[in-house]
């Protein structure tokens, strides 16, 4: 039995810090002992720190409970919190506050961020658990280069995820000519702040959602990638993408037409989506689905409510695997993968598990 | 002034049925003087006909007033009903039934129906309004081979409709390679009989829908096709559709990526697509939209909810024309076709209205 | 013919001076000549005010389109328009800076607001048109003791209006002890800004409302009082609310419990609320509805979605009217009003429309 | 430890029937060994009863796992099934079927039902676990005066459980005079054969269940009432409701208001409530929840989609406690229960725990 390490969370109180929180909560590797927000939260204990003074109303958004051992905890100032005893600091910030604030935190410590900021920089690896692991020594390069004890390493995009996941294993396979997607995406990945408007989704769907499909087209590429000379060099294939908001609470669905190089049946399709990524699972981690990708048969599945929740919503749910005669080997599905666990907070916790498992931390 | 002419609708205690009513509320050159359903409505007042005796409930389902005309006609039994003294049939039928009834109605007398029994026999045009009215000399065709006085022209399938009428000005002006469509349905496209079940679309999507891929792939070829040797030859461009149902109650939207044979940058898609169907708008039919295909520069549009009655949902709209660079000259898009206006009864109002111009009835 | 007066519309940007805008349109007796709204928007036409540089996106909220007449308007700036040559000022405001334009307005010009600034200043009357009009003797009062040449006069909270609609002939007829009232409340009167987020309503109840209950509670006594030594006496029965947040767009529904001071069994209740208003409906002002309230015996109704928009939206429709044995002379019935027309904007307008009338501006 | 008891479930392959196979799964006392359902399904295993032949899509509907027990059972004809060998039957019948079957296992066996055909029964007892368990005296009286073996027990409709147990500390410790509660209850309640049509709940209130708020008002007094004389004797006070539909998926929200017979301020509501059904609770059943009744005092609570699924669904949330100064030391509230936990099969299964305890089973 290892020692625990410790970790921090910055940017504590908002939706994305309460789900590191939960994904953090009875962790059997990771302690989590600070807690760190903006200066208007610092100084208070947790539950007070989201909890609304003129209601009394605590503001918490998981269906989770808050995990106990975030009660006693008192909140730190982000910009001048004291991270020296801590062994991994994960970061729910917004983009420009993380821009300012995650280097001074990877000057010593590695940092996992949810935040955009650091995505596109050459020596920044964006891990999928699962997929591109190797992408980890990358993790020297930047520490060299930038004279960081630590690193940082930011997660994709909640819509890049599940379409990573699964061309993987088709690109490693088959190969891949182009990529259509269209995505369905749920309301929780825009935040609450406010989020999407009520007014905006009821009986409705909004077509677009700013800077979305080139962060899912640039960052696929990059992921599938491959490191040569300390840069990550993107993968070959063109993605061509259009975003869209729907009314379901979790969980993003995307409709995917590939072309692949080499001709391949539905049949093969699902076995190597089946097969993929088992020397991961094998590692079995704390936060590690089973199994990377669920192939169904059932024609009315993934469905958002029914399977976002699966293997601890770290799974990617494909159905409707077909041929598509419109283009040369052409393969589409539809996939489903919950935006809030494998594409957001514990997503990054896994890779972490990942990087302390093999010693990168 | 014209006569007005003497339109029946066959299955008026529907949903669908209600929406011709509702279509043919006020017509200025259609008079409904007949309404027939099923026998245990026959004999009915129509308001009798649709009330629940138990509860005393109205089972009227539209946004729109129960037309006053319709209250005073008594309903007939749609397999006996004396349809000599009208000059149009409106059916709104299951598609088992409309096989049976519509034949015994089309020796006699044109009909326009809403069900899918005969849209792939290859004398039946599937009109599109505005889009393939010269398919009307099918019509001849048809008579003639059946040896019947009358005709049946179906439909298309709802989610077809706004496809087609945005492919056409491509499919004209650049050429098609290929097509791939995902589309995000309302749920009155499944009619109430259940229809959607509640619990199958709250808080969710439903990533299949029987039989609407094929009918999707195959009706939008037929309708851009041409009328050769009395035959109808489909367009020679592949379609491949992924088709979801989504939490919206009117308007089909749909993400559309499309190969073109010539280049065209999104400006000259726009100016086709605004141009397009200028010649049928021009005969300001009573239920025609003033022009066929309205373009939207604002990224947020189209949403189904603010737009789906954009000219008495009639027009179809289209956003976020924007090059596609995953494949050749590839150009992709979204649309919002009304599904139960335009792609439903009250598109086959508007066809009735331009063959009864024409002089085809 | 009367000369048309000239209105103007502050706030005129936001959701609700955008619903006035648009049942101004086509007004045959108000012509809108001036806008007004914050500094930033002034100087800007209309359509540019609510255009968004950066995406070019419209930001317009109501289903019914921008009216013509608008877009040709430069708007000013609220808090130093030229209101002079205006007869009528129509106000939108957030209630902090109602409190301090209001009565600079109201110096000149009857104010027609739909900020609660003002709502529970003793001399303010708060209009429902069609039930308590004869408060306008209090404008009198107004102007004299705060010596305006204008007044100010709020509409009621968008949940109080169908309450107070329903509860005027009952209190008339049979007198009221207790009125228990459960609101079943739209998102649409949370406005935009942001509102309801869209995560706190999907698959949800929100059962809090700030401020809410004590508004009705208030305001309904007060609309139903009566005015005595330039007063305006609140009337004598109790009112207990639990307001809550439903996920309807538009239409609030009201749950109602009624302890009567005199007998009344169903029948007589809805004899009494089909004959409410009707010298008020016998005007025939532009906004009226033909009817106050809309009585139904079918069980299934009030439905917000289907009959929210009834005559206007300006009908108050009243369903399942039964006895209430829980306690003395007890009645119970569920109600729906559209809180952004009859209960907003167009309110306001129908109110100043007998204002004008009846000689007052 | 005891030797697990054999159950069986009728009604096994619908939803109330998936229900009861997740409330078994992994019970410690209950060792689920047969189901049964309609002749159409007997025969099979219970994936391949569950399964749509025609698609393969599995007709499973709750966020759960299909129980691994539950693959390897042959489904049995409900109208002949062997159940010699069972200890409990667990029946989630239509009640015309209950009506008929549920006395032919009850001469042999003891028999938990969410029908509602036997509960006005005068030797019926309706159990809600933790309330009036009391009633099992009940049980002796029914099998001697019908000759059984074994008994037959409802629960309540979904709809009661949640006031029953609210109002229960409220009766015991202050009286009640009269009751007042508009419901605000989720599309789950009504299953899914059809259930809610989608079309019917979207952006929509539903203002009438048939038969919903008979069912509350006889039930909750007869659940309150006293053994007396081998009958039931209901509570005395009045019970008045409007039951309504609203747009969640689980979780019925109620808004009720009480007139006791002995003045209480919030503060003894509250300390009422919290202190209420220790006795039970601290039996610690395996389905328990570990308090009946959570009060909050934070006003946004209860919501059905945050706070549903307290306690495993078993609790009832409890806010929003204040004086109501309408009628004689009135309380008002707003309540939370988990119409397919706790209001129905869970809530069967505890009661059958509890029996199963105290030596009745």
């Amino acid at each position: 039995m290892k020692e625990k390490l410790n970790v921090a969370v910055v940017g504590a109180t908002g939706i994305v810090g309460q789900q590191f929180l939960v994904s953090l909560d009875g962790h059997p590797w990771f302690r989590t002992t600070r807690l760190a927000a903006s200066a208007k939260s610092a100084g208070k204990k947790y539950l007070e720190a989201i909890t609304d003074q003129a209601t009394g109303s605590v503001r918490w958004y998981c269906e989770e409970k808050i995990p106990e051992y975030a009660l006693g905890i008192t909140v730190e100032d982000a910009s001048e919190f004291n991270f020296k005893d801590v062994d991994i600091i994960f970061t729910a910030l917004e983009s420009d506050i993380a821009r300012e604030l995650e280097p001074y935190y990877a000057k010593e410590k590695p940092v996992f961020s949810t935040a955009s900021a650091f995505r596109y920089d050459e020596d920044v690896p964006i891990f999928v658990p699962g997929l591109n692991m190797s992408h980890a020594s990358m993790l020297q390069v930047q520490k060299r280069e930038r004279g960081w004890k630590g690193f940082i390493t930011p997660n994709p995009n909640c819509t890049t995820t599940g379409l990573a996941v699964t061309l993987a294993p088709l690109y490693e396979r088959f190969g891949i000519n182009s990529v259509h997607m269209t995505s369905l995406q749920a309301i929780s990945g825009a935040g609450r702040s406010p989020g999407v408007i009520g007014l905006d989704i009821i009986d409705n769907v909004m077509p677009y959602i700013p800077k979305e499909e080139e962060k899912v087209e640039k960052e696929t590429r990059k992921i599938l990638g491959r490191c040569e000379d300390g840069r990550i060099s993107p993968a070959d294939f063109k993605v061509s993408c259009t975003c869209m908001r729907v009314h379901v609470k979790d969980g993003h669905t995307e409709s995917v037409f590939v072309s692949l190089k080499r001709e391949a049946d539905p049949e093969a399709v699902k076995k190597a989506m089946r097969a993929f990524g088992r020397e991961f699972t094998d590692l079995r981690l704390p936060s590690s689905p089973p199994t990377m990708i669920v192939v169904t048969d059932d024609p009315y599945h993934p469905q958002p409510r029914l399977d976002r929740d699966l293997h601890g919503g770290m799974a990617t749910m494909v159905g409707r695997i077909r041929p598509d005669e419109s283009f040369p080997n052409g393969i589409k599905y539809v996939l489903l993968s919950h935006n809030t666990k494998m594409g957001a907070a514990k997503g990054c916790v896994l890779a972490a598990e990942y990087l302390a498992e093999k010693g990168y931390i």
